[in-house]
């Protein structure tokens, strides 16, 4: 069945007002009507199954048939954040780690990134990023939208380091020495509900001294196995290995 | 340092002949020479450092100067049996599954596949993912290259199931169902050097009838997460797990 995200205030205890983009989906592009059925999630915690009872061209009232409780979030928040990459990598972390459940998604400016982010450019960009969470979190069907953070300086970076239980770094120089236990040792500190934050570099990794200030402040280092991953790779690496370890792992 | 695959046939005891593409990256695109150095691995289980001490437009001539034990291929077999998905799905598959450490790629026509290989182009297709396999094992750092295997019909796939100790298929509905415990239970039963064939369907995945027949051989219905991936990200969610479980948890 189709699924939508709705702001809170679109969905009452009975019924959910659907506007926007979705509206043209749902009639044009889905060619549905009164009577069907759709999924609508208010991106927080309330995901509902309900029937379509009114369509115009700029709004789509559904009642409400039965509440759902689908437990597709991963029992621990995980944000990426991710040394800016080139080209459109971007764009493939954001869906396939959506996905694979991030919570959410902090680009920064890392000493190696090669692109720069123009003032003009970023909301736009951010814009794009944003839409292709909500479509990865619809397909997915994911209870919420992975947020896409502004993009940070490195500094920023360690400002937001305190908020979390827990800080990996991936490091490339730690899987070429053959360091390969510390993230599976690492996650078993970690309790459902907790927050983890996972640092990786762009393109040519992070820098000796962005790993020297980064472990001062407590971040540990990790290898995510022998094999040297691709910037886009690794977060999808870590999100894949955190949900088999909280997931499937019983 | 530059890595590079050559033939086992061009590698003796003491020395290592390139040809081929390679010829022109160490020449023109590295713009190395006599007494650069770059790691060599004939494919098989010998990886060397090596010194060039000739170079023409044909061919490069090198010392060994070191063996090497880089020891980064997955500790099990993991062949990814792929229902053919759309578009250019397959080279991200082949890609990023080389990195994650895949042992073989097994393309198959799924009854949803929507897309056909004529006989004439799937030659040149399947030239053109076995350079996307060759670039991402050398880049990855892998001992071998994963073998793409020709596309097979439904059945030539189950002919090829009696060769594995593990088979697994990824089943969309088992994560709708909440069957969360199967990958990881099974992935206990198998030792180091088994073979595991995971299978994956297309867009709308596999059919009813496919899993009948497949369980029916004694495959192993298993889901990925309670989130719904795309195809092209089950391979690479299984292919991590698989890396987390038998080289990171110990």
């Amino acid at each position: 069945m189709q699924r939508y995200f709705v702001k809170k205030e679109q969905m009452t205890d009975t019924a959910v007002q659907i506007i926007g983009d979705d509206v043209k989906h749902i009639s044009k592009v889905m060619r549905m009507d009164v009577g069907d059925e759709v999924i609508c999630s208010d991106n927080d915690s309330r995901t509902v199954k309900c029937r379509l009872s009114n369509l115009s061209d700029t709004e789509i009232n559904a009642d409400i048939t039965e509440t759902l409780e689908p437990k597709t979030e991963l029992p621990v928040q995980v944000t990426i954040a991710q040394g800016l990459p080139k080209g459109d990598k971007l764009d493939l972390i954001i869906q396939k780690g959506t996905e694979l459940g991030a919570f959410a998604f902090l680009p920064f400016a890392a000493a190696r990134s090669i692109v720069k982010w123009d003032h003009k450019k970023a909301s736009k960009k951010i814009e794009r990023l944003e839409k292709i969470a909500k479509e990865a979190a619809e397909q997915s069907y994911r209870e919420r939208i992975p947020e896409v953070l502004p993009v940070h300086s490195f500094s920023q970076l360690k400002q937001e380091l305190p908020s979390f239980d827990l800080i990996i770094l991936a490091y490339e120089e730690s899987a070429k020495q053959g360091e390969q236990a510390q993230l599976a040792q690492q996650l078993t500190t970690v309790a459902p509900g907790q927050k983890i934050l996972v640092i990786i570099g762009p393109e040519g990794g992070i820098t000796e001294e962005e790993v020297d200030q980064l472990t001062k402040q407590g971040v540990i280092v990790c290898g995510f196995g022998p094999r040297i991953l691709r910037t886009e790779t690794a977060s999808l690496y870590v999100l894949a290995a955190i949900s088999y370890h909280f997931e499937l792992m019983r």
